[in-house]
């Protein structure tokens, strides 16, 4: 049978001997160790032959047969290595790094050396709980990283001084290019955006490159030089400036408010300890990097960036916000605020494409901020600064000169006898400095750096170590009046409560408890793709050779990395049928933006900078549109038949209709709605006959790896999510990798960067403020494709198509299948209708998905992209077992709702209406309904075993937003 | 103020410029970064004072003076280092273990190559949730940890043949000397015990030393020449043998019970997948080391060892069994069975004095067994044994002498050029075989051998690494029908379920959800100093170069360990004011057996081996007796007076009464009540006066620690409980760790090694199978020594005694603390005593503690040292927020009670009796009880917070004790 072997027998098995022969071993005939593949796939192998007996097929190859079309499979296996186990796969990817060298980097740019408390990292990121959860649309079962999240935004909000922040944005150049969005649609009209020139370079790089596309005029030029006019919609600036210098912005603060523009900061939390904040001397809009918050370097992310801003710039702040709201019952619960600006229900009338956030490293930093609360971050910036005057006391000493007064962690200083003697002991001791082409040389220090280290410091300029002491001795830290922060910040009892490890451990865990991950049951969001995280996938990411390097350490540094990225850029390469890839954006939809941008640098160089229609679907994501509108594109929509196909008609006349101006067709494959059109040849031929680049959106790619390549049917480019098909997890709402892979011909035109060389020869401006984007999490990925190779990827694409095609067809005669491939198969989600149902009981999707919380599920993707209705998606990883019981629990929801189809249950007060039910309400004294206690908490019996209590009832989500409210509530809110 | 300064100002505070200047830094005018002792601490310094006032004195150090006799007082700081913070230190350890080199061993002898899989390395040895919880004595609330040793105890069953299991033991060597002492008891009269010589040598050594000890002749010859008269009562073999060779033992057992004796076999678990397990083919009673199912070599321990025995021995099973049994409801509950065995009740009649498993190995062996189920350990099973006879087939070919015909995994070589160009060969590869005397070499195979590996072999003994393949292929790997297994095991279908990663994963986070650890509350354990267990402390436990050394590995390549242990037992000294610590007891039960043979050996050396009188105080914990009794002594126990103490009369009396043959008092400081006694001074110089040697229990050291030492105040000896006092977390039962110190007169008497020299020059015999017993999680202490260093390990100490004595100030009006010392105060811990709440209401202490669980805790140590009443220790991890929590929850209980009492509820229906209330009960749709469901399971308005929820309800412990159930029960068993 050609299924996974799960159980391989001891030797001989043709998959043993297919997968593990390659590399690693000198005989084929000893029985190799296990491989991995089978403890990737949910179902054994007597699981799959039930499976396809109730499917009708005898055989999973018959089954793929009848749902990938013919005319697009990828006949041959991937040109990959073969499979390898869980040690065999660690110990190779461990000397694969091995060349990374982790000096000691006093770079600064942004990134600064922090401690991850040991805490944090054993009960956080490393753990499965945290990592596997998903992003807190469910808000019932989601308090626990709500809660965490909002913490975030405390910190944001309380350091930077202003009102509102959002749960976390994707670095700070990305912040920095929403918020000039934020601005130029806050001040319609006025297109020019002016940035300091003492900004972080990358930040200036992507803040550029967005302009430019979406037709703000970015001029960088000295603060003080700022022309204030009519055209001006706002300014950046830094503060701490990118050289360490401190300005008072104040004056100009008011000459941009005069001249009607408005101010973003980008800033610099731990400096706001001591420094008063922006919102205190007059920014509308503060930005940054919380990495120094507890996160690790990792060669440039991921990271939390955090926004913040005023009352009137509500409605325009980009991606999410998670506000303080009611229950049914009454009580203060959280959820994701202002709901509307999540893009899938935006489209056109996008102005930002942000729908990923960085969950997991602004959970990390919130909590770094919990952890030692304001004394001790007071406490370590003070130490900091310390260290920065003594080193520019020392600096002085030895006659170099210091450039800047007034700085908080960095030293710009100009050496007496020049850069190059400096940089050759630097080198001597391994550590990195900053070097300014100019001659000068940046020095920042971080929570990371000891007295040890300063003494090293003066060292390199000539200096004794042993001066340290006496050096800091004469030195005073404190920062005058025009600068000191008077303001308390982070007066929030959480902030003050868990300074123990126990229970500081107790809090984490508390709010753990409250969250369903992939630890409690399975999480069948459609076209998200929630597959096993695996823990031997996991582990490279907190070793110190990948987390603990600058992203602007000099190249000869981290050839382990670049080792890394050439070998999963051509896995991905073969995968994709693409001939080159770049891992810089560090989402889905920074993906997207990047490739329509590389599509447009390719034709604009060809002369046809005129093409600016995007062709995209009735059905596709909602970031689609909103990317072509950033990228610049004009949107026109192509209409989808009765059978959730696009409409190769009207496809070809509007084709047609733009043919002069037409730039790119985007479109999902297999389609959103679950099906593996027949038509998209015959599409991608529309668009290029028509002068058109055809954009794959790869969200769907899980069910086409091995099976079907885009760059073989036709599309130029597709962005891959890393998090989605290649096993990073979501870490409750991020971090995502949004790689892209392009055809030779755009090749070219792939994002370069401002500090570090990389992209194409033509290489557009960066997406992302680091070379690699999220760089330290793409081990995961690597470590996935190397524990399953070629067959072992092939394989799980396949099972993924028969765990979907399974619970639809166990499904579809109580909740209809609303669109199938020809054959009536589908892909490997489905899109179940319980539309008829409203009007027969008055029971939505939205009821349905609240109540499979009662049966110990996280709902499917509700009203996407069909309104009303549930996208299913199982994903190769979950076994028969749990796909009976998810199917088991529809189903008896189908005949609860059933009851109220007949009057036996009142239709205000049925177990639909008022799920979910908590466990205050199920054991209450008073019990008023029409229907039983155990009805409500354990509907089927195995729910005893599998009970996942909501934290919260029914949130109430207009409330919220009427009154929003982004920061922790007193503690008398929860006294309801 | 006299408290550990929570949050130190950033420079200047006396605690930062006291703790942190010594070592790691060159400047003291820099703020220091932050120390760890803070996090470890519970209360705030404003808790501390708060709690101060309650208690009526100015200050801590008053409190303390109140407490600790003058007379005895360390005056003057511990002279160990300044404190670090977390990355410090574990900067600092990493350096000081650097120095061990991780080589390849295939040295084999008990340890084997294994790998633990990610999946269990993260969920569960570096998972709080598993390894911070305490034995599993409360049964309702650790039901998963249950169902994980039950799966361990299957394993063994099936694996053995034998029906009877326990829940682990501390090593091979220790189960064989348990094993022997089972068969002593079983045939009383014969006191002869016959060992093969080819049983591996550190078993040997074990046995030889306890049956030294125990006046049982242990006989040491061929099992082909044993002599079966009446007077033997067991033999040991091994199977298969030390030197690999398996024999059948078939004709050996039948001559043993035909001379009246019984047959103890050491095995291997992964060897019997393919080989006819003892159980078959005659053996009484199998034991041997679980290491290799999925535990880390850890240069010796920890691993879990297993014992399996018939249906006749199982009142002499040494250890915990886990037993199925039923709940309140009827249904199947999980406890440790046969309660009675537990020696804390057993005093004088010990047989045993083991009273720790190694649980949280277990757990990882049996979730091992899961994992791979049958067919996968088969699998690897078969791989190792053809690794192992393609390269006996190699080694053939090559002109060497392969010395046994028979052999699963070790392969012994005469070869033919003699040892030592083999052996400069195999160092040049970094390999480590095992050279016996003889000349000749063993090789033994594990999981983690490569065929790469077998190449690099092959080249050591001269040939190619190319003749792997035609090698392996000439093979014929399976056993013939005489030595073959036919019989299934692991056929539950546990062992068949959970092979996917993500259901594997699920399964044991399901199994965690269920256990109360101190992620959840305090567990407040008298006795047991159940403390944080700091993240950072716990990191270098999974280090490649702690875990992955293999306990007989040459010196040369363990230097790091050394240092460690250099540096440990020398800290320990320093603590405990003794000349000499030996770390090798893997168990506090361990380690009193070992001082008190330390004891005996000094005697006999002085001709004083008449010495046989041990005077134990009434209070005593059970172990101490069951020590005494198997170190061969007398047991003569000491009355205590009114106050709990000892009654220094009687004391003199018994002392002068038995002085010629007096060889040592075992006494416990504090007493087990709780009280620093005045006497303690007195009570040694009787001792000394009498010829006696003092003993000291360490179990309480806790109270101790930078306060007084034992040494000063005259103890001879005593041991630590490095998993009580030293934060090594108690692993749900296991590992603990023993060591012992002595003053200079015993130092020469520390316990050797039969392969590794270490311990004193007249050193007794070992008590552990590894030099250094549990080496692989003594770094735990060892950090948190160097995290707290000198003042933070006093200052630990001091909050200790202030969070008891909070307590005890809390309660006594409602719960009479009942002992204390003559000011009114308390050490450490205290025993309230409800006994007079029996007669008023039919409440007894056991309700208490089921009642607890309802609000969300452990129960305290119930009827320990004195029947029906209740020992608590919060220690100095614990806030004041949740010392009063829990304080609030017992007097609600109180309240409860009173309603009792007073008649407003029935004494055969009230949330006491009915106490624990599982989810089920509380949510079911009838409720009949004369209290409210919100009264059951919310009993007080925080607890909604802090809900945790028990598996089952009250388990019925007399049941499960006449029908003992100890393997996995059908799954039918579950539908009542």
């Amino acid at each position: 049978m050609d299924v996974a072997r799960r159980n391989a027998p001891a030797s001989g098995a043709p998959q043993a001997r297919r997968t593990g022969e390659a590399r690693t071993v000198t005989s084929t005939s000893i029985p190799q160790p296990d491989v991995f593949t089978p403890r990737h796939l949910g179902p054994s192998d007597s699981d799959v032959e039930a499976m396809l007996k109730v499917l009708g097929y005898p055989s999973l190859d018959a089954l793929i047969d009848a749902t990938v079309p013919s005319n697009i499979r990828f006949n041959r296996p991937l040109n990959l290595p073969a499979a390898l186990s869980e040690q065999e796969a660690l110990a190779e990817f461990k000397a694969m790094v091995a060349p990374n060298q982790v000096w000691r980097s006093f770079i600064g740019q942004g990134y600064y050396g922090t401690h991850t408390p040991a805490v944090i990292q054993r009960n956080i990121l490393e753990n499965p709980g945290w990592y596997t959860a998903y992003t807190p649309y469910q808000a019932e079962i989601a308090q626990g990283r709500l809660e965490a999240l909002l913490n975030f935004q405390t910190t944001a909000i309380d350091l930077t001084g202003l009102p509102l922040a959002s749960a976390s944005l994707l670095d700070e150049g990305t912040a920095a290019a929403e918020a000039m969005q934020m601005l130029h649609a806050a001040r319609s009209g006025r297109d020019v955006f002016l940035v300091a020139d003492d900004c972080h370079p990358q930040t200036i790089d992507v803040v550029k490159a967005r302009g430019a596309a979406r037709g703000i005029t970015v001029t960088v030029q000295p603060a003080a030089t700022f022309t204030l006019d009519a055209t001006v919609c706002g300014v950046l600036i830094q503060y701490p400036n990118t050289f360490g210098s401190v300005e008072d912005y104040r004056a100009l603060c008011d000459r941009v408010h005069a001249a009607g523009a408005l101010v973003v900061a980008a800033t610099d939390l731990l400096a706001l300890t001591l420094l008063a904040p922006p919102g205190e001397w007059g920014a509308d809009v503060a930005v940054g990097n919380a990495q120094r918050f507890g996160v690790p370097f990792g060669y440039g992310g991921p990271h939390a960036a955090f926004l913040t801003t005023k009352e009137d710039l509500k409605r325009l702040m980009p991606g999410r916000i998670i506000g303080v709201s009611r229950d049914s019952n009454g009580r203060p619960a959280m959820r994701m605020a202002l709901g509307t600006r999540e893009q899938h229900i935006r489209r056109e009338k996008a102005t930002s494409n942000i729908c990923t956030a960085q969950v997991l490293l602004a959970v990390m930093s919130g909590m770094y901020a919990v952890f030692h609360g304001p004394d001790g971050l007071a406490r370590i910036a003070k130490r900091v600064h310390h260290l920065a005057e003594t080193f520019a006391a020392g600096a002085r000493a030895l006659g170099h000169a210091v450039l800047h007064e007034v700085f908080f962690d960095t030293v710009r200083v100009s050496p007496k006898g020049g850069a190059s003697a400096v940089k050759q002991a630097a080198e001597a001791r391994k550590i990195n400095l900053r070097y300014f082409e100019d001659g000068t040389i940046g020095i920042s220090m971080g929570e990371t750096t000891t007295a040890a280290d300063l003494g090293d410091l003066l060292a390199v300029f000539g200096g004794t170590a042993s001066a340290v002491d006496a050096t800091a001795k004469g030195v005073d830290p404190r920062f005058d009046e025009r600068f000191r922060r008077t303001s308390a910040f982070l007066t929030h009892p959480v902030f003050h409560t868990h300074r123990s490890e126990t229970d500081f451990q107790r809090y984490v865990r508390s709010l753990e408890a409250k969250d369903l991950s992939l630890v409690h049951s399975m999480i069948s969001l459609g076209s998200c793709t929630m597959k096993l995280n695996a823990a031997a996938e996991m582990f490279p990411v907190t070793w110190p050779e990948i987390g603990n390097i600058h992203p602007f350490a000099p190249v000869e540094q981290t050839q382990g990395y670049r080792a890394l990225f050439d070998k999963l850029e051509g896995a991905l390469g073969e995968i994709t049928g693409f001939h080159a890839v770049s891992l810089q954006p560090n989402a889905g939809s920074q993906g997207e933006y990047t490739g329509l941008l590389v599509i447009r640098a390719y034709q604009a160089a060809r002369g046809e900078g005129h093409r600016t229609i995007c062709l995209i679907p009735q059905s596709a994501h909602g970031t689609n549109p909103a990317s072509a509108v950033m990228a610049g594109l004009n949107v026109v929509v192509v209409k989808t038949d009765p059978h959730g196909n696009i409409d190769v008609a009207d496809l070809k006349a509007k084709a047609e209709q733009h043919a002069a101006s037409l730039s790119a067709l985007m479109v999902t494959y297999p389609s959103t709605h679950g099906v593996f059109e027949e038509a998209i040849t015959e599409i991608t031929e529309v668009i290029h006959r028509c002068g058109g680049q055809v954009y794959l959106d790869g969200a769907n790619m899980n069910a086409m790896v091995g099976l079907c390549r885009p760059g073989d049917i036709g599309a130029d480019v597709c962005h891959l999510n890393l998090h989605k098909t290649f096993a990073i997890p979501h870490g409750g709402g991020g971090p995502g990798v949004g790689p892209i892979g392009v055809a030779e011909h755009l090749a070219p035109f792939l994002p370069g960067h401002v500090v570090v060389k990389t992209g194409g020869a033509q290489a557009i401006g960066a997406v992302a403020s680091a070379p690699w984007g999220s760089a330290s999490v793409v081990p995961i990925s690597m470590m996935y494709i190397m524990l399953l190779g070629s067959e072992g990827l092939t394989m799980s694409t396949k099972i993924a198509i028969l765990n979907a095609n399974y619970v639809a067809k166990r499904l579809d005669a109580e909740y209809p299948v609303l669109y199938k491939g020809k054959n009536g198969t589908i892909a490997h989600e489905c899109i179940v209708d319980p539309r008829a149902l409203k009007a027969t009981s008055g029971i939505d999707a939205g009821d349905i998905g609240k109540r499979l919380m009662d049966y110990g599920f996280h709902a499917p993707t509700i009203s996407f992209p069909v309104h009303d209705t549930l996208m299913i998606e199982p994903t190769e990883s979950e076994p028969k077992a749990e796909l009976d019981r998810f199917v088991d629990a529809l189903l008896a929801i189908r005949a609860e709702i059933a009851l109220v189809e007949s009057g036996a249950l009142p239709r205000d007060d049925n177990p639909l209406v008022n799920a979910p039910h908590t466990m205050e309400h199920c054991t209450a004294d008073a019990w008023t309904h029409a229907y039983s206690r155990e009805t409500a908490a354990f509907p089927l019996p195995w729910v005893r075993e599998h009970k996942f209590w909501p934290a919260v009832g029914r949130v109430d989500n207009a409330y919220g937003d009427r009154n929003l409210v982004c920061a922790c509530p007193p503690m008398e809110a929860y006294s309801v």
